[in-house]
């Protein structure tokens, strides 16, 4: 019954969207974003409440292999700047009237307290998976229950549109390992220059990455992986989003890390798919591979590839775009402009 | 003197860039939005003052041949949607507070006064240029006169970025042959298929447009193309082009109709070039190929093929952002980051 009462208003969307004042389809991709919206919310008038951007933020036992141009002490010098709005971030959040949240889950540096802080500590940065994984069974279980609560404090804030960035020097180690073994593809199609790698320095990360992969070699299972390579913030952000579907929020999906992320908990559960909006193409290599073994399509493409959640909160007035023509057009009957 | 000034500005500018708290070159095209924007505006700290929307409305003769998917009414009915705010350009410009400004350039209708509304009416509607020239030189001189008229009286209420919209049923035809002409295409290159054109009025189309094309064969001068195929909505965006470059203001092009009066306007003073940013690809046909032809990257591909400026509106949150983070991000210093 609930199924039908469905259909029906999806086949009533469709039809509204096609009764605006404006050649049939000739809104793209805007289209596309007030259908799928509408059809999350279950309404034709959807609206979006307290948008939330939440930045998860971990240290990487990898990074002292040198498969970073920055050193590891940018991860919590960077919170330092969301937490005193100096970030690219907080320019975009400030723009757009989003909420900003940024997530201890893992960095190797003890903040005080801070009204936009969420303190989710699970360690001080993971262990260095080159040589063990990056976290214990325990580690991951907690990762599991602070990503969850986050997003639950939130959506209880009344947030049903919620994105999600990160940082983390030597993350895009983790993604990248996370990725070719979940999409069972070679290494060096996953592995990009991250924060900016000369030619050489990507050729050492790939070859750090090649040993730690044949260290790992033969785990499948995605929460196994999760542990082997980490990152607090990636799996604390897989929680995340699968906390948000299961809220049946909108979800909004940053870079190359982000959509790793959302990767792994789209292998946990699959009906996340709904829900997600692919926010931008990252030039960080594997970004467009990863979005293709994904089936998505991103909003998006400005040779962006900085992290924070900046695609989501860039990308955000397009989908404000999108609900507010559903919402706010005239039809061709109301208008009296003549259809074809 | 003047000139090695405005070289300084634009290496400190560059610098400005490079050392806001982010990997070099990671914000991608917002970064050379900025760096666009910064060197018109000859400044380290450039500012959008009252961004504003004009479209641009007129008739065409040529519609009489059945060459799109709407009745020629729909323009005048466009119109009056636009001035009782029920349109795709009223919403998303009441969403990004951008003014909006609707020229009767010349439609078969006369029109109540409106705030809103710019009385340019050249005549009602074009001639059909199957038969004869679309307009004779008197009202081509109009145009350019009462184009110019529109934004200077915008830009002494102190606006400093303008995007161009249009609306006119007929005004892709208008367009392809103008496009054909100027970039020495054939015309199946150039047409497509409008508000919605099935395969058969395509051919159709295209086949009147090549018959006018015969007829008016051999016109190279840019003042007699538009004379020869209008429209005036069209001739009065060239001109308006122009004259917002004369002003130094920031130029937003919409789609393919938009892009075709840049054409002509850059045909005329290329040094346009500088002060334009090409909004979004559009899917009509055509497009895609004109941009090429301008070396243009358009910022966003949304699927969009709506014209009245939508693309302008929905892309101008994008450059904002550029302009903020430019102001308002902390650079390694300030901020305390380690850089590289």
């Amino acid at each position: 019954m609930i199924f039908i009462y469905k259909l029906i208003i999806v086949q009533t969307l469709q039809e509204k969207i096609n009764n605006k004042t404006k050649p049939l389809a000739s809104l793209g991709k805007l289209e596309q974003l007030a259908f799928q919206i509408g059809s999350i919310q279950n309404t034709l008038t959807p609206k979006l409440t307290q948008p939330t951007m939440v930045v998860f933020a971990g240290d990487h036992g990898i990074a002292n292999e040198g498969v970073s141009a920055y050193p590891q002490e940018v991860t919590y010098q960077m919170v330092l700047n969301f937490l005193n709005q100096g970030a690219a971030i907080n320019v975009f959040c400030n723009q757009h009237q989003l909420d900003l949240k940024i997530v201890d889950a893992g960095v190797n540096h003890d903040f005080a307290s801070h009204p936009q802080l969420i303190p989710a500590k699970i360690n001080h940065g993971t262990k260095n998976f080159l040589h063990e994984k990056a976290m214990t069974k325990e580690e991951l279980d907690l990762c599991f229950v602070k990503g969850a609560a986050v997003v639950n404090t939130i959506c209880k804030n009344n947030c049903n549109i919620i994105g999600f960035g990160e940082m983390g020097i030597g993350n895009t180690s983790a993604a990248a390992t996370l990725m070719s073994a979940v999409c069972k593809l070679p290494l060096d199609q996953c592995v990009g220059r991250g924060t900016g790698l000369n030619d050489a320095q990507l050729a050492h990360k790939l070859d750090i990455l090649s040993q730690a992969q044949m260290r790992h070699q033969g785990i499948t299972d995605p929460y196994d992986l999760l542990q082997t390579y980490g990152g607090f913030e990636i799996v604390q952000m897989c929680s995340a989003m699968l906390f948000a579907h299961s809220r049946n929020m909108v979800i909004m999906v940053d870079g190359f890390i982000a959509t790793t992320a959302y990767l792994m908990a789209f292998t946990i559960n699959s009906e996340i798919k709904s829900n997600a909006i692919f926010c931008h193409l990252s030039d960080e290599c594997g970004h467009r591979t990863l979005l293709n073994y994904l089936g998505a399509e991103p909003l998006l493409s400005l040779n962006m590839r900085l992290g924070e959640g900046s695609g989501c909160a860039v990308s955000y007035p397009i989908i404000k775009s999108a609900v507010a023509f559903l919402n706010e057009m005239a039809s061709f009957d109301s208008a009296g402009v003549s259809n074809k």
